[in-house]
């Protein structure tokens, strides 16, 4: 296991309901089927915590005062770290650079700059169009980016325009390399 | 949020069902009580997996393919990492370098090279002594380490035993950097 070069970096934004994880389960089947190396990385968006491991040693750590504590199982490393309000985004993704990941897709997190995906559901998320570096276009009603100048794609149809969809995120980031 | 130097590594091994997790949340709680941050890691040992979360989100990432996947939600950031048996134990630390933490408690893998606290439960678990880089013994009986040259602690009585044990722990590393 080595370091590779950092890893291109995607998000895909819209509201809630509107087919995120989906897309997101879409692109990492396809890329990591071409053997790359994917890593992800949600907000859980609020009113709650994602579905917590309780009553294992490791939140017994967390409980004890610990700010970040692991678990290693014969397969899976599971990592809880406490108090992650105050970190910006590119601190989490530090923790990222520990593995060789060739596209790091992030699901959330409207305002951060990466290279982005938007997913337009009805007339009310054209507002999501006014995010900075927007790459490509998902709607679930092609009207809504007839006038577009990304690259658009219907969701109803996005396992047949998944080639071009990458071809058009990573061409992106290569050109800007 | 910066990263500090290096935290002190201390292990805490023995056999299943010694009080290691017990004695990692003594060791915890007195640290992270005298303001200092603490990070654990534990080994789950062999038959199974720590209690996963299933159906999540995070677990949809991981399924369709990517090698880490994690949530953030408002208070905690679940991370999961896929297929880390071929990872050193130095590899996992790197984790920690993340947060700048003061203290790294190793629950378990007792073949690793860090300073520890051997726990004896029993005549059979003497053969732990030849460990490397004892620094204490926690004793259910303290027959088992009367000829010991180590700092020895009866474990019926950790909490009172809690201020020396870790002046041993940490004036040991500070000597030796």
């Amino acid at each position: 296991m080595q370091i590779k070069n950092p890893p291109l970096i995607f998000q895909v934004v819209g509201y809630k309901n509107s087919g995120k994880t989906t897309l997101m389960e879409r692109l990492i089947s396809y890329l990591s089927s071409k053997e790359l190396q994917v890593g992800t990385l949600k907000h859980h968006g609020h009113g709650g915590e994602p579905a917590s491991v309780k009553e294992t040693d490791s939140s017994k750590h967390l409980q004890a005062g610990s700010s970040i504590s692991a678990v290693q199982g014969e397969r899976e490393l599971h990592i809880t770290v406490k108090d992650t309000t105050s970190f910006e985004l590119d601190e989490l993704l530090q923790f990222y650079t520990v593995l060789p990941l060739d596209i790091l897709l992030i699901e959330g997190y409207k305002k951060a700059d990466y290279p982005k995906i938007v997913i337009l559901k009805d007339e009310k998320d054209m507002a999501l169009l006014e995010l900075s570096n927007i790459i490509a276009v998902g709607c679930w009603n092609e009207v809504l980016a007839e006038n577009s100048d990304y690259y658009t794609f219907p969701l109803q149809k996005t396992e047949e325009n998944l080639p071009a969809l990458i071809a058009c995120m990573v061409g992106r980031q290569l050109n800007e390399n």
